[in-house]
């Protein structure tokens, strides 16, 4: 770690920045958004509210820029689900875990938790583009292992869906600050959804 | 159908409250509690304001009505999933799909879309309440499905929440005005869910 004394100016600063994005993101999944003031946010990283515009406008600037560092996160892994360097179940295998690692973070929690009214029209449509294309990219890779064999012929987009609600889900039940906690929570919901696009055609 | 004259005063009126209910039900799905008025639903009806008074008080009324003949419409296959006449997965793959046949109604899928400030904490005490034993319902049959061995080991609490989180999702995404369609989502969906617990252990 570095001493605060061996950080510029502006590093010291972004990293203040970031200490309230992460407190914001952390009231309003714990009270909601309406329920959160600035005032709160000021109490909880023990400042005045003046010290805090100091980092940011509003509280809508909060929202939206923590939803922006969740949607950043997510860009990498999904970069990466697109280069064939392993079997396509894998790769969603990969995906989905860092997703629900990310569900774990403030930041990301605030990606399902935060309701559409309470965005701005900006964030909304932002929001709303990256969940797309996060659904596409799902989508495409159940198409190529439905195509190689790996899991049974289904419909993606129903497929998707299923997926996408059982684990955007996890923010509203569970809650744990320990990691081997999310692991486990991990391997136990993707096996439920991976084996159940594995197994053999509907039989109910 | 009977005809109207062969109705009571009583039977008629009640016929044209449930008239009320679901229109009610129908424009919040759509648009929201909050930007739905009385005189909306009126105008969906082709009547006045004040014939609508003559059935409910209010708007909060509509919500809260809404959900308890949801919650009503659930306690029989509830009550018959207890009844041992078929494998404990078998009866919950029954009780799933009453679950998603009731979210295709305007009624069931309040259930799910109304936003928990926007009731009365009389109407969210009593969803939660219902919602609870739903839940612990779904969990005893995981917890006899493993004992009989139709399914592998799990966490009955993560399987019960993959469940209901994807199955909750449904009515954010999917709209249809035909059965069939719904019928083919539920063997979809539940093939997923109802495989994915029936195959061997995590293999990830």
């Amino acid at each position: 770690m570095w001493k605060n004394n061996a950080l510029t100016q502006d590093e010291v600063r972004e990293q203040k920045r970031m200490a309230v994005l992460s407190a914001g993101a952390a009231l309003f999944n714990q009270q909601g958004f309406d329920r959160t003031s600035l005032d709160d946010i000021a109490k909880s990283l023990s400042v005045t509210k003046r010290t805090l515009y100091y980092y940011v406008k509003s509280k809508d600037e909060i929202l939206s820029e923590c939803n922006w560092l969740a949607i950043d996160f997510l860009e990498e892994p999904l970069a990466t689900s697109k280069i064939a360097d392993a079997p396509p179940l894998e790769r969603m295998e990969r995906l989905l875990r860092s997703y629900i690692k990310l569900l774990s973070t403030d930041f990301g929690a605030c990606l399902v938790l935060s309701e559409e009214r309470t965005l701005t029209e900006d964030s909304r449509l932002a929001l709303h583009a990256a969940k797309k294309n996060f659904d596409l990219a799902v989508r495409a890779l159940i198409k190529e292992a439905i195509a190689d064999g790996t899991i049974a012929e289904c419909d993606p987009k129903i497929a998707a869906a299923t997926i996408f609600g059982a684990i955007n889900w996890v923010p509203r039940w569970f809650q744990s600050a320990d990691a081997a906690d999310w692991d486990r929570l991990s391997t136990e919901m993707l096996a439920i959804l991976l084996n159940g696009l594995r197994a053999a055609p509907p039989k109910l």
